[in-house]
């Protein structure tokens, strides 16, 4: 066997160690009785440890560099990436990977108990542990200049902080006036959202809704859980999971969609690259904006509700027959700040992610302890977004994130993503005038299809930057999304141009 | 750390692998898109061969040794497991372990497709493959007398084909002319059980049974499949599988039992045991002497229906409420000679065992070719129960397990099962002689305590001869099964006993 032929069977063995652990994970949070903690987050630990193992044997080190030698045509993307994420493994010892797997493990059982219970205390020393192992972690790469780049830089190969809070300054200066111009128009009526829409049924509408934007159902499966997310354990096994509001018509229908965006994209991802690691998404950031762009910009406009609306006024007659399609349009674009990050607007969303940010760089440069955290997130919540949670469990408890994962290195990705969906959008929008007509008409094949042509089917074999750059002509930048969000929302609240610029 | 602390440490490594392989064939049979086959055969492949790795390391035989060497107290059980189980495995070259797991994936894959289509051109070669793997196997243990003897030794140690085939002998002809008896009185009328019987329902309903009888589903769950099966992942998480005709009440309702019987044994276990190889059950005739205790002898019993009969009649009141208690207790108990196994009553069950154990035997003293083997089959269905296959489906080609296991080892235990399950609920009756009463008032735990501290604590702990003896006082025979059925059945069917005796 040639050295590059030698490469992918052993990367491929280091993917299905991965992708066992994926599964473990997916059953945990959809299947998985409680009381079975403990094994399964020595289990996950274990696979990780195995497949940690393995992407960091000298002996896969060298057979790269053979194959490197003897590179053939067609190889280049998979040698750079499989460069990248060896050389990123090896920086981390064995003990870590274990600590952190296990760590984590207990911190999501631990998480899904306590903040029912709004139990800080008991949450406190898992985040300090958290931000420890954090630390741990930062401290293998040595030359970062900022202990947040490393980790974003594992989620959003080529970004820093640096860059990331000059967007977000930038970001910030445009959204502020608008959402400040929005509140001081009447709010919009979304009480055709509330009411009692029966679980089974909003998940049978949200999966009529997805599997026509393209969700292919003989490839994933959808389950509940309790904090939604997307994984990927085979080309041909995609799966999302959901969490429905019954009260609240809103959550169900536009948190499957988001995720179904996200598996809209692994779908998408040429079946040639599966058992590599180009197989996945090329950037937490990209990955989201597919998540958002169905979620949201494609989600939440007229035209998709046009073609969508008689079907969901079907499902629940008695709630919506007397609504009309507008109202209903208007009342899914409510823009009002609001304690949950993930049942926030699509506004006031990017602002939930910049105070994590902000939180996550102070707590790793040392200006903020865990004992101060939930009154920095309140006085953040407070002047941001003028509210004050009312307890820790609609406070700083509410993301599972800082229990399953590092403290910093994906939230940054949230808001990327709409920057970078807005930018796609706004290249597809002139390639296909047509689109609202289409989308209108639910035909979302054409839009999926060039997405498919410009960025699903290359998984990680197209850099992120490079991706946004040739595919807009553009480096990423807010002026898309920013001219998106003023437009739609001028519109919809009356705003005049002068009262958010 | 000490030896044996050492060696529990690695088993439980062991266990864990062990464990990962059992949820992703637990998530194949009842969650995974069928697309995804090919991954995960490979997957669950690459996870069984570490652990035999691991297993057959020389590093833990001499680690076994060294514990040997120091045993402390309580330390024997797993000693002696541990021996009997590094021995079996050594013996097996890694080589014909890759072949069995590969070949076993792959022919799970091409029954499932070829058994519905009928088509045993197809299939031929895959049993002659499974045969000569099987072979293979044998021959890593040359002391054996009979090619039978190391399979059966494997799931029900202790016991050879000479002593299985002598038990056989015996209990056919004590149940032949039991089941003749039968033949020649009227049919009972099971027209009760036929209509329709929706799926929901047979399962809400079997899930409240098995809850009453001590299934835990907060250490557990259940779910569809195609092949119900039950799964140990860890001592809080042992799952049952169901499947449900909704045409015939039966099927569902005392398969579910079945795999409630099974899984009760293992939530039995203590759990300290728990990652060591002797939390599982100590064979597979013990095993199945739970899931037909409760399946049958409790299960088809007049007093468990005078307790579930009203819950069941309140489920289906259209199909139900015309039906009295006896007719329904009659319906489930009608013996009828047919074709497929899993379908069969519990008597004629026995004699489907028998045939399968027959031409096992034959094919491994290669008496019988894979190709004589169609029409081998269908001779002693004809000659045994009177029936003949219209095709190979609901023949030869019925039963998963010449596709997934080797061909022996395993069959005879399900005929054992109904001799150990009758023998311990004999001695159960003698120490509880109010059990009927204590069934018709639906208390359970009684009984369930009695067989936990007798059997399910253990494990593997007690061997099976050993637990049969010390339990029931006398070794493993037909004795207390054919009075068990002769009784039963004298009864239901109005039989004298110069009629079968």
């Amino acid at each position: 066997m040639d050295a590059s032929s030698e490469l992918r069977v052993r990367l491929r063995e280091i993917d299905d160690l991965e992708k066992c652990a994926a599964l473990l994970y997916w059953d945990q949070a959809t299947k998985m009785p409680a009381a079975a903690a403990e094994s399964r987050g020595r289990r996950m630990g274990m696979l990780q440890c195995l497949a940690h193992d393995r992407l960091t044997d000298p002996k896969l080190a060298r057979l790269l560099h053979r194959a490197e030698q003897n590179a053939g045509a067609g190889d280049e993307a998979l040698l750079r990436i499989a460069r990248r994420d060896i050389e990123r493994a090896t920086r981390i010892p064995r003990q870590l990977v274990d600590a952190m797997t296990e760590h984590q493990a207990k911190a999501y059982m631990v998480w899904t108990q306590a903040r029912p219970a709004n139990d800080f205390a008991t949450l406190a020393p898992i985040l300090r542990k958290t931000l420890d192992l954090t630390r741990r972690k930062v401290d293998c790469f040595p030359a970062a200049e900022h202990p947040l780049d490393p980790l974003i830089d594992e989620a959003d190969p080529g970004m820093t902080a640096g860059q990331v809070r000059h967007l977000f300054e930038r970001f910030r200066t445009r959204l502020v006036p608008l959402i400040a111009a929005i509140a001081e128009k009447p709010p919009i009526d979304d009480s055709c959202l509330k009411g009692h829409f029966p679980a089974f049924l909003q998940l049978a509408a949200a999966e009529d809704i997805i599997r026509e934007l393209g969700y292919d159902f003989d490839r994933g499966r959808s389950d509940p859980t309790h904090h939604p997310f997307m994984i990927r354990l085979d080309a041909h096994d995609i799966r999302i999971t959901t969490r429905v509001n019954e009260a609240f018509l809103r959550e169900g229908i536009f948190g499957t969609i988001h995720e179904a965006g996200h598996a809209i994209y692994e779908q998408g991802i040429d079946p040639a690259l599966e058992g590599t690691p180009l197989a996945t998404g090329t950037s937490c950031g990209v990955h989201e904006s597919q998540s958002r762009l169905w979620e949201n910009l494609i989600g939440r406009s007229r035209p998709f509700w046009h073609h969508f609306y008689p079907l969901l006024a079907k499902v629940f007659p008695a709630q919506l027959a007397a609504v009309p399609e507008e109202r209903f349009h208007r009342a899914i674009n409510r823009v009002q700040p609001s304690l949950i990050r993930v049942d926030a607007d699509e506004l006031t969303y990017n602002l939930h992610i910049m105070i994590r940010f902000d939180l996550e760089d102070a707590l790793l440069s040392d200006t903020l302890s865990i004992d101060e955290l939930p009154e920095a997130w309140n006085a953040r919540y407070a002047a941001d977004l003028g509210v004050t949670p009312p307890d820790f469990r609609d406070g700083v408890l509410q993301d599972v994130h800082w229990f399953v994962h590092t403290i910093g290195g994906y939230f940054q990705g949230y808001a990327l993503g709409n920057l970078i969906g807005a930018q796609l959008l706004a290249t597809a929008r002139q390639i296909m005038p047509d689109l609202d007509e289409d989308l209108a008409a639910g035909r979302f094949a054409p839009l999926r299809a060039w997405l498919t042509e410009a960025v699903y089917r290359h998984g990680r074999g197209r850099d992120p930057h490079d991706l946004v750059q040739e595919v807009t002509g553009k480096p990423l930048d807010i002026d898309d999304y920013v001219t998106y969000a003023r437009s739609k929302y001028a519109e919809l609240y009356g705003l005049q141009p002068e009262a958010f610029s």
